[in-house]
Parts: C-alpha cells; sequence; structure tokens
C-alpha cells in the first residue's frame, strides 16, 4: 500500500518505458539540444493550411514514431493520454480522432507530460492496461496568438519572456520490456501529485517565477514523503521555469532548507541558447516533453544518470483570466525515474 | 488481470462513493429534476463579479459540500480530478488553488465526469490514493460568450441547439465506507475508455448528433468486453445528447444490434421540461454530473436500481477549429456502477 497521507504515488511493479520520441522546430534544432530530436520540422505548418493542423501534425509524428520505432501497431498503445495548450486541447483531440485508440484528454498546461506520464503509469502499473502513450505538444505560433498577440503584430518581449516552443514528445509505458527493441533500462518507481499554489504573479511574461512557488512545493513533498535527500538524485529537472524562474525555485529551495545545487537542470534554461536571443528560455508543454524524450531518457538508458526527478511545471491561467485582473497560479507534478539493469 | 485488449478496465476491489453533492441554477430548478439538487444559486453570477468568477464559487460549493456532509476536512479528500468548459479549465484550476489538495486536469468537454471517475477510481482501486474527488461543472453564461455569442446579442437558437446547464458536481470516491455517514451501497465495477469518433457533424448547434456514435461505440465496447447484454443494466444513461441526439443513438445501437428500449436515459432529454422550451434540452459537462450526484447515485444507494452504466458524452472541438471548418469529434467515457448491500 502506498503512502496514503502523502501526495507521492508509489509504483510498486515500476513500469517500463519501452519508447519516446521527439519532434521538434527549426529554432529549437539551432538551439544546444538541436541534434537530440528524432525529426525537426523544417515549415511551422507542416504543409497544413494552418499552424493548428501543423501542431496536430507534428503530435501525430511523434505519437507514430513512438509506436513504429519499436515495430508496434498503433492499437498497441492501450490508450492516449494527451493535452496541448490550446483552447480545448484541440491538438490531442484531433490527433486522437486520427488514431482510433482510446483517449483521456488532460490540461495541465505545460505540466502536462509528467500528468500523462503519472496518470499512464497507475493505469499500467495497477494493470489496468498493458501499456500507455503519453504525449503533451505546443507551438510557438499557435500560442503566440492565442495567448498573446497575432505573430503579424510583431509584438517586442520583454526581459522575462520565454518563447514557447514549437516540439512536440511521447513516451510509451508498459509492464514489461520489448523484445529486442526499444528501451529495457528505465522504470517509472514513483509520482508526486502537483498541488495549485500562487504566489501573486499576475504578469503573463513571467511565467516562471508564477510556477516556481509550485516546483519548490512538488520537490520538498516528493523528498519528505519518500525520506530522501537531493543527493539521491543526479538530476532534479523542471519544465520550463527558464532562467529567471531557476533562480527563483533556487532560492525558495534554499529557504526551504533544500539545496538543489548543480543537480537542478531546467529544460526552459537549456533549450535555446544565449545567442538566440529568447530572453529566459523556453516555455510550453512541448519544451519539457521534447527533452525528455530526446535527451533524459536516452541518458537513463545508457546509464549516464541511475536517478531522475522529472517536473514539467504549468501556468494554470487563461487569457480570459488574466483580463479579469487574476493571478497566475501554478502546478507541477514529478516522477521519478531510475536506471535498472 | 484486466483484459487488456479491450479498451475496459475493471476494478476488483470495487471502490466506494461515498459522497456526492450538487449544485444547480434557477432553470435547473423549474425542470423536473428540480427537487433533487442539493442547492440552488439564485443569482448567476454567486454574488461575484463574473459569470466565471460565479461558476467556480459554485464549483467550491459542490467540491465543498460533498466533503462537510460526510464531516471529512477537505485534506481527506485524497486528490481532485476535474474538469469543465471554460478555455484552460480556469473554473477548475482556480477552484483548485483555493483547496491546496493535489490536482488533476481534465478537459474532455462533457464528458469530464465520467473521465474523472473513471480515473479516480483506479487510483482508487489500484491503492495509490485512499480516495479521490471528482468533479466537473459548467455554467449558461459563461458556456454561450465563450462558445457562441455574447448573451447581450439576443441570438435565437435553431430547433437542435441544447441549452448549457447550469450545474456543478462532485463525487467522493474511497476504499472502504465511512463510519455512521454517507453512502455506503454504491460500487464501481468497470469503465470503458472512449475513442474520438466524428461522423464529420459541423454544426455546433447540434452538438447530441456529434456525440452520438461516441456513446454508440462505448456501449458496444463495454458490453461486449465483458461479454454482457443491455438487460443487465436498470439504466443505460447517457450525459447530454437531448432528444434529437438520443434518437440517434438508439437508431445507431439498432444498427448494431443493441436494443437499448426504455433502459436508456439521457441527462440532457430529462434536465428541463418541454414546457421550458430549451429546444433539445441540456447539455455541458454540468447536466450529467449533478444528475449523477443528485439522482442516479441517490437511486443506486437506496437500491431502486440494482446496476447502471453512465456515460458522460463530450464534443471536443473548439470554437477556433470550427472556424478553421472541422468536423466535431465526439467521446464518451462510461463507468459501471452496482447497489450492493
Amino acid at each position: 500500500m502506498n503512502q496514503i497521507g502523502s501526495a507521492t504515488l508509489l509504483f510498486p511493479r515500476r513500469p517500463f518505458v519501452l519508447s519516446a520520441a521527439s519532434v521538434a522546430g527549426k529554432a529549437e534544432e539551432a538551439g544546444p539540444f538541436g541534434h537530440v530530436f528524432d525529426e525537426i520540422v523544417e515549415d511551422d505548418r507542416l504543409g497544413e493550411k494552418t499552424f493548428e493542423q501543423g501542431e496536430r501534425k507534428m503530435l501525430l509524428k511523434a505519437l507514430t514514431r513512438t509506436m513504429t520505432q519499436v515495430s508496434l501497431p498503433m492499437e498497441e498503445a492501450g490508450c492516449l493520454l494527451a493535452g496541448d495548450l490550446l483552447n480545448q486541447i484541440v491538438t490531442a483531440s484531433y490527433a486522437a480522432r486520427e488514431l482510433a485508440i482510446p483517449y483521456l484528454g488532460l490540461y495541465g498546461a505545460c505540466s502536462t507530460m509528467t500528468e500523462a506520464l503519472l496518470l499512464g503509469a497507475a493505469l499500467v502499473d495497477g494493470g489496468y492496461r498493458r501499456r500507455a502513450l503519453c504525449a503533451a505538444s505546443s507551438h510557438f505560433a499557435t500560442a503566440e496568438r492565442q495567448y498573446r498577440f497575432p505573430l503579424e503584430m510583431g509584438t517586442t518581449a520583454p526581459p522575462s519572456a520565454q518563447r514557447t516552443v514549437t516540439g512536440a514528445g511521447a513516451v510509451l509505458l508498459g509492464q514489461a520490456p520489448l523484445l529486442h527493441t526499444g528501451f529495457h533500462h528505465i522504470r517509472l518507481e514513483a509520482a508526486t501529485l502537483g498541488r495549485v499554489r500562487d504566489l501573486g504573479i499576475t504578469d503573463a511574461n513571467n511565467m516562471g517565477a508564477a510556477m516556481a512557488p509550485a516546483a519548490c512545493d512538488t520537490i520538498g513533498r516528493h523528498l519528505g514523503d519518500r525520506g530522501m535527500e537531493v543527493g539521491a538524485f543526479d538530476w532534479i529537472i523542471t519544465g520550463d521555469l527558464g532562467t529567471f524562474g531557476s533562480r527563483m525555485l533556487r532560492e525558495l529551495c534554499q529557504e526551504a532548507g533544500i539545496e538543489l545545487g548543480s543537480r537542478h537542470l531546467d529544460c526552459g534554461a537549456m533549450i535555446f541558447s544565449p545567442e538566440q536571443k529568447y530572453h529566459c528560455g523556453g516555455s510550453g508543454c512541448g519544451c519539457s516533453a521534447v527533452l525528455l524524450a530526446g535527451y533524459v531518457l536516452p541518458a537513463l538508458e545508457r546509464g549516464e544518470v541511475q536517478r531522475v526527478l522529472f517536473l514539467s511545471t504549468g501556468a494554470l491561467m487563461s487569457p480570459l483570466s488574466a483580463c479579469q485582473g487574476e493571478s497566475i497560479p501554478g502546478i507541477a507534478h514529478a516522477i521519478s525515474l531510475i536506471h535498472q539493469d
């Protein structure tokens, strides 16, 4: 039985990560991790009529690739748990329409990738599904026009702004590894459910600061619930706090007696190089999804790292709630991944 | 172990329904089920500045009531699984901010209530959470201005239209019944994950027709996966197909060799009386949520019905996807509830 009072779920059968794929855009290719993505889309519309249809095609590419690279037909995915940033998560839902497999739509803003993984892990670990396909996507052009301004306006961004990553990542979980193909050494041992935290940030160009308190809260509870220290993890990776939000997270953790030190990485701070001048870095569900699929999981599979705490971080406001003067609530869900020979 | 090839999840430990609450609006009070709701809100804004803040307060009332009526503090809820119809599900997320418990945001449009219940049931049945609080809400005024037109325009509705229900429903699941309080005789035995179905309907005023194929698909698979007949259920209840969509569902099922007959009920067709002239009936996540909490669960607890298949039905389009010429994909998740002495 799990520790019930806590917000941490233990997975006694430790589901396997079987396969993962990432598809990203040109700006992401130009960043320091450009070489790790499975596919780069040359055209932001992917040959479709609209950016939204392009984003959907990008997510479908990631989902299909995750299955085909381990020679499984889509029906073998068990179910799809996915979400994105668009109103009514139309990227995920219309992608699910093409696949005709059981589908559970999620909305956790940029925390979606770990929300999908922790629910997928519970379904697989609990014996309800043999496998679960977990995914998230975001797209610079669709997010910009929905959350901020039409691209045609050429609005300039303040120094605290981050650029929404154009990218889709997908991860297949399963009860047992596949024969002769896919990953064999990555297992999901635990997860911590996020709580909504809000310190009153109202600036939609400063989302890192809005999400850092939630990340600090979840890291603290994960360590506390499991009686572990930071040193038990090679990496503690947040989703898209960016450079400013990451600094804030380290300070908040310090105040809480948690010294993250060099074990902390942030996908948003990593994905672009300073020369690209995207201010505080990358954001969006796709940011943590593509770096998890393209960089973190392969490093775990090869045994370069032994244990990773991975937290996608989400800002849960809407353009309407912002107009109505609401502050920005943040959330972060964590999963603990281990290398096992 | 569950039947893995199928889309049906079996819950061997059969989680209990411990408590449920419903809060609805004046139009819902005036309907044939007005007397079953726990609370009626007299003012659409609930004393708040905006309709959106009013909807949030309504959801919070349902959540709080579900816990207080069984004398449990909110921390004992285990986690909140919830969603609504607003962009970025701000109703659920901002409500979660007030409660400070672990939160998983869902988007299944009007299928959200059964999506929350099936995921909550898996978390409880699998031993990951002792309890789970599942909820959904919708509001006529917030949905109308987001999906259609500002109320001030006074647009007339075509005969196939449905009225979004102003209502919030919440259900608490648990591993064991509570002492001397709450429900003791309702258990969740199985669930079927929905697949996205789309027959090409593009009329946002005809959502019943867009969702009926998904409901038919899920009912057929639930019965097939479990080797059961319609007769095994006292009621097979859909969420918000409305009168037109319900007729379409019965015809689609007939073509598939499934005779629903009088065992089929639809929350959308039930919630308003014809004299209220809301055309095809009610819709919205709140529609199935309030009738589940206020009518179906009490009937199961009293043993008036022994087994119910309950399917909330969702239309997964967005205003943007509609403008871009996309058809409306539908989805329906099913849960099987039994009375047990």
